[in-house]
């Protein structure tokens, strides 16, 4: 059987790994923490249904790819919570050797195409990556929401945390983000987030 | 705010839902059975990856729309497994009665355009379809072989029934079901599927 494929159908099995690295949300029923894989669903779910509140026009099928494949490099460099300063330090190199050897699984030219996306998307100077960003940095929010803030409890999570880390949010989308705000209000008030 | 936004935030929390329908197929571990949405999420990166093995070239936007949306159905219907004659009898009626709730939960211009996607995957009937349905029927194979046949053993498959699931895999991809026959040829030889 040709390399080509060979190596493709070995990389969708490399990505399977994305079902075992677990994040700090919970689903939506509290039940357990959600996985990259999950995440990564709900992202490409959002680009699909909610790809009109991008602030500019998108290649939907762009941010599908982008949303798709953002956590792969998570395979070998973890998840790095949100709120983790010291994780965060690491992060860049960990995950920059983790993109060449999973993207470099695929055969040359995909390799590149899913590097060229990954790195687009870490940037966040195109209209795709600020659009993409924004859903990846509003998905944890709904799902605290739903959950009584239960991952925001259990790390203790600032507003001031929650307001820098969505510093780019509204450059993806006004509408996304006035919406979060809203909810990040109300979790205030009922004290799963710390004013 | 819009009630056109508000459908469509609903609908999205609604299908989160997917994360606990859980299906036959172990994960690649073998450490649990997948869930529907890690299930879409691998048929998506699958139509991402793939699509130059369809048999004729597809939308593969319109590929990925189907493989996201196909067992979306489930939250009402649940899973049917494959190899379960009497569930499957009232299956189609329980998965249309849930793909007019669940999808009507959207705005009504993405509820038929959705409901269309969804009807046109289960036809079977367009290039994109075809090629969906190969790959949502090629993935339970990838997940059984490197899982040593787990699901197959606990359910005591023949390979004729395999076949016969398959009939139509490679109307969407020559290349897949040839991979796919050489899986089940050597699982059968190990003793995983009863030949």
């Amino acid at each position: 059987m040709e390399d080509r494929f060979i190596r493709q159908m070995k990389f969708i099995m490399e990505i399977e790994k994305l079902k075992k690295i677990t994040r700090q949300s919970y689903i939506y029923d509290g039940s357990r923490k959600e996985n990259d894989a999950e995440h990564s669903y709900s992202l490409a779910l959002m680009a699909l249904v909610l790809s009109e509140y991008s602030n500019i026009e998108v290649d939907v099928l762009k941010v599908v790819k982008m949303v798709m494949i953002h956590d792969i490099v998570e395979i070998d460099a973890g998840d790095t919570y949100a709120y983790d300063e010291e994780g965060n330090k690491s992060k860049k190199e960990r995950e920059n050797n983790a993109a060449q050897r999973i993207f470099g699984i695929l055969p040359q030219d995909q390799a590149n195409d899913f590097k060229c996306i990954w790195e687009e998307f870490e940037a966040e100077e195109t209209k795709e990556s600020k659009f993409a960003a924004a859903i990846d940095k509003v998905h944890p929010i709904l799902l605290n929401d739903i959950t009584n803030g239960r991952a925001w409890k259990e790390h203790d999570v600032h507003k001031n945390q929650i307001m820098s880390r969505n510093i780019n949010t509204e450059k993806g989308s006004e509408q996304l983000w006035e919406y979060c705000k809203n909810l990040i209000e109300k979790n205030i008030l009922d004290g799963n987030i710390k004013a």
